[in-house]
């Protein structure tokens, strides 16, 4: 257990314990994960490692300009450079009949799946692909890119939600173009614009709650686009062999996800695209989505040859998807007692260039920790010329929250109520209406909130000056979805079992676990390997907190099947009913007159009796359980340079069971500090052309170890009663807080509210200069 | 379909047929094999383009004695030389309390298991490893294993089973150290020999039914050490990581083989092993044993880096294992009439260094095709210095049909009785008593004679002069045993079918047709993989001819579990009872009042409605069809040099359901084929120290394309009633009769009788020397 892990765990429904939870053997305790060592030691394999006999090397040529027409592009010198095998543009892609097609955020022209990726007549955003190379090595590689000639009209760049709803700003989509697609561009006040997607949530009476309020405020916000800042950039090898089946060795959060993606983007059907996600160095949901592998398919279908392409970290930050930037107004009335009765959220999401933001991650979550009767949640996204954002850590939510808890903060100081008091005061909980009228699940808010008062960062006290505290909510859905396991039970005792989950934060191990505990047997002798789209049933890609929880379930259910299958067979070894023999929760199986048989006396009989035991389990299980957060953060701030340094950091989270606390603590931990990164440094800059100016890790700013305390932990085990293990998912809702955890936080150590994000030191000098004017 | 395949089909209990057979859609049918393309392109993986990142190349020092104790190994100067990483010794292996385990072919000391890998204290063959080296490449990974210092005791070289059973021959092994192994060396009239594992037949009462016949002839055989002559060599990576976890790429005929082979000789449970089996190409039962895994499991190891080795083609030679080089013995007596009425086989058989020679083979197949009321098989192996034997196609039974086809021959000339007539009368069927007291099962001896007889070369005439044609028949037992295999049904209505049996002859295709067949659906819609030990069940090798047997019956029952589920699915979309509902041939489910789905319609509403679909299925089916196998056989005998010509040739074979025709008539081609090299071309050739003399394909003679005519195949098909689509093994019995069929011919051709093979030149002018003088 590394120093950086772990500080209490508080029970709810079970005692307060160290490991193991509750009544289990297996479930909360710290075995080692199976992928750690070769990890560490360089032996695991990595996208980057996929290398099939006679590959190729591809690059990609992006557009230089944030908005332009593609006038022309000639491929003919590149072709001719020697070692060049092929040239991709959006030409070489099967033409698809113009149709509108479902997304998990909307429906869409199905021109776009391919546009996002390489753009035919119009570049929408610097660093979109226009034509990729295949090459014997991968500088010559680079330098035919260069040496292909496109001829650009450029026009004028739309790089805010502001100038993209402005009167004049240039559509950077043709209205013609998306007329057929029901709710996508609504004219609003009768003008075309680049606002997409309108979403309401309503609830009582808003005005009359309004009325009815003592203290109202209402503030405005906005943070910049951040990216998930993964240290693996994005790799793809494909090889396309002569009958059409495409193979992809990918880093991915979803083998299946990018071969539903692919297939139809290069004219396949499904079952002729098989994807092996190898290794993943980080994803937080920016892993979700096809960049390179479609572009690799084609390079190898015309070369013949498997063909392999990296990303540089400048085309990661230009070319795939980071978080929205975005805008909001947060309107709240309460109480002079402190008990609010109506509320206002209005959103507007940065999409880049294509639709997609995720406006209803922030719509829905944003006042979920509340009890609020009257509400009005109104959310849009607008296009400009970035690129797409993509999914990162419980999307949509944090900029949201950051909105709600600044407010409520401002509430709980104007009322003289202690924050934490506050949110307690008016706390959701199971059965209070939610934004859509359904009522909460089992949500833990009122305990998380208990353990954060009684926490020792919160009972602490502060000393110096320019030190202030801030605390601050999050809430997060949690996902379900499909998920496949298939167990074999090896003729030592032992089990391989298989997965299609990606293993991004320990699955393998958390997986495994569950596994041995339903068996009644050891993790160690659980071999837990993560299978590609042909070796697995279908399952979704890990993210949306949903791994833990359903792929649990297949494995829960896959070793109740390999139970019953060995209560069969011992029953025909001892010529028994079956009725008669038990598999007891220690992995022995008994049957009458003092019979019995631990699993590996049993596994070693199998060859001899009958057929080897194995099972399988396709789920998608009901039951989600959602996470409830609450951060507390002590700051300093250096009023000389307007340097914010995180002095403390405490995490109290509802993990439901934590199947392997030091994961879940550093699910917590990892996703903590990315929010604080997006509240103090990250930001994408941006020049009036459209060119980011910070796109490598030298000058865009992550936090890195030392410019951080330890992040403190508190698990919160409110188990979910729709798990057979009480799982919840833990990754995403750690992300939600930071924001206004730490924007509080400057507010009590300098008096002064800050409503845009990142806090830099720019930003906060201005700040002090505006208010103290010096 | 190629020129060289199908010249006809005899339908039994189905009525003649093109394709598909009988009522089925798919089954009899030529579909294209999912992996033909890759394989002929380049695109495929085998076994030598396995190279994980910082691969290491490893090379074998062998013992350049037959039989030599090893006084001392240095290993110091090749360690010392720069980009060598590590050498290893029979020393590196784990130390093995001595004990006694069991074999399919009987019981040995646990040490041989690794002695026969690598020699520690005696070398028992020439090519016999000695040490291994892993370096930077492989040219230095040679140059160190020359480094290495052996200081051999060179000792007598038993070279023969005559040699071998000499009352002064020399013993391989120490009877103290094999004394409490039971029934493997017992002494022969009270003296220790190398003679091992007696096995004796009995049935009925064999000194009266010589008594009672009216002819008896008795003759005695023999035939040379041939090998599988696959034409990929043995190769073997491996990457063992500091966990202890190892990966083995290889190419083999049973993932799960190699790693139950493996594992207890590197001292790791089998869950920690795991086998990935990329192509192969061409095993033949050559590829059930681990050479090289070992060796570079223990080099990765040591090295912490992955180690890959490849052997040469003398290293094939030299150190894999042939077939057994025989002597035997038979006396038939009959009736005038053509009657068998006993039979008295001897089968001595060299097992190499070891001994595992495949004496049951022979012994339970030689009298297997005909009613012979009163015999006595006995049968045993000696011990050489030579490679330990290993299985080639149907092990054991062609030497012995060699002897019993040769003496029927000359009975039939004898009694003036066409040789396919008395065969006839003498067959065997259902319920005939076996050697071993059982009956047999399902033997169709008399369609397959029946179907020779009419065939169009039988009833063509022979011209010339030195021309002749001879008959023989051939039996084996083919197999069954565990296969598993998991299907997932795709949302495109396409299914995802992974077994764990490695695609030898077509198995990918002939899996995939019974699946499609069983689902009413399209064998182009079925994909067809094979898993490695991590991604599906316990599978056992590929070879015995039981892969399109068992695994068939797996997916078979796959699939019913899949329509299974669809059906009960299709109940809950239509909400009504499943018993309503019907998943017809056609692959319709269908329901009340007209509801129908087709299965693309199914598989596009899973995901809406409820679970993905798989299935999985563990299998170790009984009911295996035993084949039965005449071949006729025209040559030409040029009797200045010696040479035999096969003019002609034609295998008649039952092969129960022929699933893909194409590749049942490749197997009996491919089998004919390599009873035909042994017969006339392939011999192991030694000098007296032991050396083999002809380690190259340069120097050891396999038939080629042109050496030979077009193989012409009949397929009876009597489906075997045990198995779904009475599918009976193919790949194995073709080999069975060729060796007698070539000799009766030559008899024919030129009067003589061959009586040890391969009948080459020298052979055959040594022949017309004795007896015509000249």
């Amino acid at each position: 257990m590394s120093p950086r892990t772990a500080m209490g765990r508080v029970g709810t429904m079970t005692a307060t314990h160290d490991a193991p939870a509750g009544n289990y053997r297996i479930v909360g305790t710290r075995p080692v994960r199976p992928d750690g060592l070769d990890k560490v030691t360089g032996r695991a394999e990595y996208g980057v490692d996929a290398r099939p006999t006679g590959t190729l090397y591809g690059h990609v040529l992006r557009s230089p300009h944030a908005h332009a027409r593609i006038k022309r592009i000639d491929t003919s010198k590149a072709l001719a450079m020697p070692g060049v095998q092929a040239v991709i543009t959006a030409a070489d892609f099967p033409k698809v009949e113009h149709r509108v097609i479902q997304t998990i955020r909307g429906p869409i022209p199905i021109e776009w799946t391919r546009e996002v990726l390489i753009a035919s007549e119009k570049a929408l955003f610097r660093g979109q692909a226009i034509a990729a190379v295949a090459a014997s090595d991968p500088h010559l590689a680079e330098d035919a890119a260069m040496a292909i000639e496109v001829e650009y009209e450029v026009l004028p760049a739309v790089m805010s939600i502001d100038e993209a709803e402005s009167a004049d700003a240039p559509l950077l989509h043709d209205p013609a173009f998306t007329a057929d697609v029901p709710g996508l561009f609504e004219p609003v006040n009768g003008r075309q614009t680049n606002r997409a997607r309108q979403l309401e949530i309503k609830l009582g009476d808003v005005a009359q709650g309004f009325a009815e309020s003592e203290v109202i405020i209402e503030r405005e916000f906005s943070t910049s686009s951040a990216h998930q800042g993964y240290i693996e950039p994005h790799t793809a090898t494909a090889l396309w062999n002569q009958e059409g089946h495409l193979t992809i060795w990918t880093s991915t959060q979803g083998a299946f996800g990018v071969r539903d993606a692919t297939a139809p983007l290069v004219g396949l059907p499904v079952s002729r695209v098989k994807v092996v996600p190898l290794e993943i160095g980080g994803g937080f949901g920016g892993k979700l989505v096809v960049y390179l592998e479609p572009l690799v398919a084609l390079l190898s279908k015309k070369t013949g040859r498997p063909v392999h392409a990296t990303m540089s970290r400048t085309e990661v930050f230009e070319a795939s998807g980071p978080t929205s930037a975005s805008k909001t107004r947060v309107k709240i009335g309460a109480k002079r007692d402190g008990t609010l009765v109506a509320a206002e959220v209005h959103l507007a999401y940065e999409a880049g260039a294509f639709p997609g933001a995720p406006v209803p991650g922030g719509a829905r979550t944003a006042l979920a920790p509340y009890d609020l009767p009257h509400h009005y949640i109104e959310g849009y996204e607008v296009v400009v010329n970035k690129p797409k954002v993509a999914s990162y850590r419980a999307p949509g939510a944090n900029q949201a929250a950051f909105a709600v808890e600044s407010v409520l903060d401002e509430l709980a100081e104007q009322l003289k109520i202690d924050p934490l008091e506050i949110r307690m005061k008016n706390a959701s909980k199971q059965g209070t209406r939610r934004s859509e009228g359904v009522p909460h699940g089992n949500v833990a808010t009122h305990e998380v909130l208990k353990a954060a008062q009684d926490s020792p960062h919160y009972r602490s006290e502060l000393h110096g000056t320019h030190v202030g505290r801030g605390v601050a909510s999050g809430y997060w859905f949690n996902g379900g979805n499909d998920s496949a396991a298939y167990a074999t039970l090896n003729s030592d005792g032992t089990v391989t079992l298989v997965t299609g989950s990606v293993d991004i934060g320990g699955q393998r191990a958390s997986l495994a676990m569950q596994f041995a505990e339903t068996m009644g047997m050891w993790y160690e002798d659980v071999g837990s390997f993560v299978g590609n789209t042909e070796s697995i049933g279908f399952t979704a890609n890990t993210g949306g907190s949903r791994t833990t929880f359903a792929t649990g379930w297949a494995v829960y259910e896959a070793a109740q099947d390999i139970k019953k299958q060995l209560v069969q067979r011992a029953a025909t070894i001892w010529t028994v009913d079956a009725s008669s023999v038990a598999y007891d929760d220690d992995g022995v199986i008994r049957g009458p007159e003092g019979k019995q048989f631990t699993l590996k006396e049993i596994a070693a009989q199998l060859s001899a009796t009958g057929t080897q035991v194995q099972a399988h389990a396709a789920v998608k299980p009901g039951g989600v359980g959602a996470a409830l957060s609450t951060h507390i953060c002590d700051v300093e701030v250096d009023v000389d340079t307007g340097k914010v340094t995180v002095l403390r950091y405490t995490a109290v989270q509802d993990v439901g069971t934590a199947i392997h606390p030091s994961y879940a603590e550093g699910q917590i931990q990892g996703g903590a500090v990315q929010g604080i990164g997006q509240a103090l440094h990250e930001e994408y800059v941006y020049n009036r052309e459209g060119t980011m100016l910070n796109s490598s890790f030298l000058d865009y700013r992550m936090p890195v170890a030392n410019d951080l305390p330890e992040i403190e932990t508190i698990l919160v085990e409110s188990p979910n009663p729709g798990h057979p293990y009480g799982v919840r998912g833990v990754g995403e809702v750690p992300i939600v807080p930071p924001l206004a955890a730490v924007a509080n936080a400057i507010y009590d150590a300098i008096g002064i509210r800050v409503r845009h994000l990142p806090a830099s030191p720019t930003l906060i000098l201005e700040e002090l200069l505006a208010r103290d004017g010096k």
